[in-house]
Order: C-alpha cells, then sequence, then structure tokens
C-alpha cells in the first residue's frame, strides 16, 4: 500500500493527503475493478502513441484526423499541444487537418528550432496541397514568438497563412480586460455586415 | 459621528466596519485636510456634468475629447459606460471622437430604445461626416443586443460600421478559454504579412 501511495503522489495535482484517499478507495474496490483499472492504464500507455503525420496523440496509424476523408485537405490547423485539438474540435466550424508541434520555441527552456522539428511540417507541406494554413498556438510570449518563427519558414509556400483572432473574450467587460488586449481589439476590429 | 458612518457605508464596497475606520481617520486629521476632502467632494458633484455632445463625465463644455481639435473627425467610438473611454485611450492607437450612450438595452433591467437615448446619437451623426463608427460596447449578451441594434439604427447612414474584435486576450491559452470565445478567434483569424 505504500509503494500504491508513492507512485500516485507523483501525479501532478494529487499530494499526499489524496494519494493516501484514492489508495484506500482502490484496496476497497471488488478485484476486477481495481484489475479494470490497472489494465486502463497499462493499455492506455502501450496502446496509445504519436500520429505520424501530425503528431496527435491516437491508438490508430494514422490518426483519426489524419485518415478521415470527409475533412479538409485544403486548410492546416498548427496547434502547440494535441489536447488543443479537442479545444478547435468543440467549436465545430474547423474541418481541415491539423499538425501538433508538441511545444513551442522557448529560449528560457533550452527549446530553440532544432526541438521545434519543423522538418517533418515542412516535408509535410511541400506534399500537401494546403491553401490556408492557420497558425493557433497561444497568443502568450512564446507561442508569438513560435507563430512568428513558423510565418517566416512558411512564407515561401505561397499559402495564405493566418492567425487566431486575438481580443475580448466573449461574455467578458471591456474594463477588465488588460490594454494589450483592448489594443489587439482595436486593430483588428471587424466590419458588421446586415 | 454616527451620522458620517451612516453616510460612508452607502459607498458601494465599503462595510460597516470600513466606514467606521474612515470616520475615525477622518476624525483624526487636521481640519484643513477634512476640509479639503468635503471641498473635493462637493466640487466633484458641482462641477462634473455629461458633455452635451457626447455624454462623457467632464468639468468643461463641452468636454476634452469633443474640443481637442487635434483628434480625427472621420472617426467616431461608440461606448456604454464614461469609464470605458479610458480603457480605449490607454492602449493610444485611437484618435477619433467618442460617444457614450450610459447604458445597454436591457429588457431585463426594463431598459429599452427609448432609454437608450439615440436621438442624440442619430442627430449628431446626421451633422457630421463621420466614415466609420466602432461600435465598442461590450461583448456581453446586452453589450451584443445593443451593438445590434444601433447597427440597424446606423445602417442608412452609408458609414463603416465595425465592432470590437473577439477572441483570445493576450497572454492567454487555449486551453483556458471558453468554446464560443475560440470559436470567434477562428471565424476571425487575421493574415500574418511579412
Amino acid at each position: 500500500m505504500d509503494r500504491l501511495i508513492e507512485e500516485l503522489k507523483k501525479i501532478p495535482s494529487i499530494g499526499a493527503k489524496t494519494a493516501q484517499r484514492i489508495a484506500f478507495y482502490i484496496i476497497g474496490l471488488p478485484s476486477e475493478e481495481a484489475d479494470r483499472l490497472a489494465d486502463a492504464i497499462k493499455n492506455a500507455k502501450l496502446k496509445t502513441f504519436y500520429c505520424s503525420t501530425c503528431n496527435s496523440l491516437t491508438d490508430i496509424e494514422p490518426c483519426f484526423f489524419c485518415s478521415d476523408k470527409g475533412r479538409d485537405d485544403s486548410m492546416l490547423c498548427i496547434v502547440e499541444e494535441p489536447f488543443n485539438i479537442t479545444s478547435i474540435e468543440k467549436t465545430g466550424i474547423y474541418r481541415g487537418r491539423y499538425h501538433v508541434l508538441l511545444g513551442t520555441l522557448s529560449p528560457l527552456k533550452g527549446r530553440g528550432p532544432d526541438e521545434l522539428n519543423t522538418d517533418k511540417l515542412i516535408e509535410r507541406v511541400k506534399g500537401a496541397n494546403f491553401k490556408e494554413i492557420i497558425i493557433a498556438t497561444n497568443p502568450t510570449v512564446e507561442g508569438e514568438a513560435t507563430a512568428l518563427f513558423l510565418a517566416k519558414l512558411l512564407q515561401d509556400f505561397n499559402i495564405k497563412l493566418t492567425r487566431l483572432a486575438m481580443g475580448l473574450p466573449v461574455g467578458s467587460e471591456m474594463d477588465y480586460a488588460d490594454q494589450v488586449t483592448i489594443k489587439k481589439s482595436l486593430e483588428g476590429r471587424t466590419e458588421l455586415k446586415e
């Protein structure tokens, strides 16, 4: 039981007390349920891997997004991490392909252009026929730097390069927004059409 | 002293304890400082009023923004409240005129088109030569409804009507944003130019 607690404590957001509570819960489970949990952990690790085309997490090769014939082959959306795909899919308005960077440029953390593995992206863009590439990295300092780096890298392909709009979040009030966000929302203002 | 505490308690965000603390502070002040505070309150109320042209709070008529000859007469920015002007001025990129609605449409609070006092706005637009009107109400339900209402009202003037961009706030991460905001940031995506 001590070993179980030790293993549980390594999980982010689980402290000593929670680990103990989970350990007691597991001990109290019927054998077959404990086995199901253990198997689920083993299988998740065994059967999940990064898609060789787009780097998203998948249990089939190529992944669901790369193999779906119903998706638009003329659009590519570049995101930082596999879970960003979920955020974009939930909006229901994007039907193109994805590419996951698995990180951003971050000089402070020692991640330069070499760590970004852009060769794979470039090879993919060369072999495909994208009309638009949406660089959907986060609007953080690192995400912005990565977006500019990618824009430079991709500028010779004659493909329309776009970036997610920055501005006021829906439902928010202007007086709680920071200056830079208000500035972006002014610069990026959109025309109202009837 | 009880009367002072009672008056102070009426101020939003000041409770009984804070009111008492402030009252003791005021009692402890030298007479001339207490007078200065009292005069400041009286004068603020006496000398501040709504600009007859744009409804912003001012102590001169017309207000600073309406009388400044250096500002761009071809742009008008419509905001909900006088303090929204401060938010936009801080960005430093807008040099046009302002119009303050002093509220939004809000059926739940009994504020319909009549309460919005749009006659004054319409008269002003008729007499001026605006090329663009930025409807900078908040991206809340009420602000959006007001923006659509104003867009309808102003559509026959042949003036470009724009709205602040909605999207991801600068510095934020996509996985903390709500679906609707991500959707807006995809729809409003901007082209990257070198």
